[in-house]
């Protein structure tokens, strides 16, 4: 099942970002080879990002989600998605 | 799985309400009945409800949704729910 | 008498959440076994929960989130809820 | 029990407004001498009201604000309120 | 002349709130003994209250909210209120 | 007392506005001359305008608001005024 | 270069929506065999999408959407993408 | 003077909107040869544009602007611009 | 010209408010003596004003409020005033 | 390509602005010497601008604006134009 997720990430000055982050993109990398972040693109001008998720359900996403490392300071929303009539 | 729905409804005077409401509580039981729409309460006040359905997909949830009678007359506004840490 | 109920938490990064969260829990557990807390749910995402309580009084209810250990790093938001014409 | 409620008149041109405002006012008297409808304030500037209802229950406090004459052409916002701590 | 306030409180966790709830509350009480603050209410859930003032000026009611002790902590919102056409 | 008011006007299309408008002006340069509309812009790009008016009670100003030949058509907000310390 | 775009649709009831809706869809099979339009979901319970658009210039994206079918009746925000540091 | 300014156009149905556009068209290209109306952008995916105008008075500002044939129908949102101490 | 200002004053807790707040007095007073500062009100139970203020151009409205002494602690929105058709 | 930008500068006090205010005016004469920020406008009373972009690729546009010194502590938004039918 899809979802459509938006990231916005609010890092206080105050935070060692930088491992943070690294940890982040090496998990994101993990689960997009493990097919169940299939598109992640930046939002330009914004430290954002929308993504599809593929999960089986919404508690997977949630614990996907809930377990980054970004996910203390990050916004996200989540809106489900469903086969549009038009889709090819 | 579980999804929290908010409806609104704002049916335009000249329309024929009634038959529409009819159907709409018909099919409101059909679904309750058959164990889809699991939560269905008026918000006081308001032309209005918070509703919780399980359904297995999220292309069941809006093939159910969409073809309510009332759908053209609804804003509804869907959040996927799941297990929360704390739930006996 | 039912009330849906909106918690966002945002809990700030100095803040000892450990104890906090687990005293959460065990009230939480305490509420849904002695009935007052009916439903809990988590948003897909977010630190929020979706939450119907079943009270005798307004007050009551206020008390039981206002004593909440998570309270003062929560957003809360109350609604009151009426039955719906067509639940069965 | 105590609930706040605000209620925003949108009257569309075409409708004969002169009977269903009387009925509205007719109605309104009955519930405050019945003692429901315990203060009616008129917001300046705007056809809104704040009120506030002592009511038993949710539900019956639905089912007055929903047999209102105006209902269908009011939004309206219900907040349950509670005993505060530094009133005499 | 009659005044809608709603004050919501956000008080920083480095507060040392104790006194300051305390002041208010005294406040609080003079002021509805001295017949200005006619109305408090809380809102349920939330560290936020519904009032009606009753004051002769709007000079009179900024003097009084302005030095609340809980005034810097506070967002307030204040509304204009007059007699309701069907006001009994 | 001093009240600022913002009116925004949205006349519908079908609405003979021509003798709506003329009554306005001339209402709004009767409450000039008497002192009530004590100051009147408009606001650029915006059928639309910010006023000072200068009443004795909130009642007043509701009734002189209501009153006003466009006001079905417009969406009014009041916010009451004090006199600002820095005031010379 | 890909863009972000939601689209809501509200076809008002005197709409003889069907041929429109026909035709929507007939475009937008077109635009996706040709590659610009390379993602379209439908979003639960709404009647709205999320699609995602690959096109080389912000011109060519405003004409493909400003002539849909349904455009007149769309809301629609277009987000521009960039490639995101973590994507594989 | 300069002024951003952002226009978004909603045509009714039932208005006969060819000839409307067509003089909007020609009094916006007067304008910019005559110099007020200094950028002129549409914004993609939307019926609307960015424009700046450069003008010696906010009176002319709001004439020109109201004096549009397409300005009962617009909703227009004017920026006041000053010069940017990093413009070279 | 003519601008209509809303300033929201938000000073942290550990910032020396007395003599900003004296400065800022002091720099009101004189702009109000020099003619550019015509109104200033309280907005009531807000730390917050309306103004309105005279200068030929929007540069000089910009140094004038950015040079303010609580700037930095002020959110600020400017909106450019017309003459109104009926004011007399 | 041209995109609007809209930035708001929100700087912390315990952050030491000047250098950083400084290196953002020097890269922003950079850019607008090379051609890709085309213009740039204070917005009147704000610590924020808006400004236009013309870029190859959104990509690139992301690239300039998160490299900018100010933009840990900038909330910005970007909106693609496209060419408007009335320009001339």
């Amino acid at each position: 099942m899809l979802f459509h997720v938006r990231m916005d990430v609010h890092l206080p000055p105050d935070v060692d970002a930088a491992p943070l982050v690294a940890q982040e993109k090496a998990r994101a990398i993990e689960l997009q080879q493990s097919g169940e972040w299939t598109h992640l693109w930046r939002i330009v001008g914004e430290y954002a990002n929308y993504s599809i998720f593929n999960v089986p359900t919404n508690d997977e996403l949630h614990d996907i989600l809930s377990s980054l490392p970004l996910f203390p300071y990050m916004k996200v929303h989540v809106t489900p998605l469903a086969t549009h009539p038009s889709k090819i």
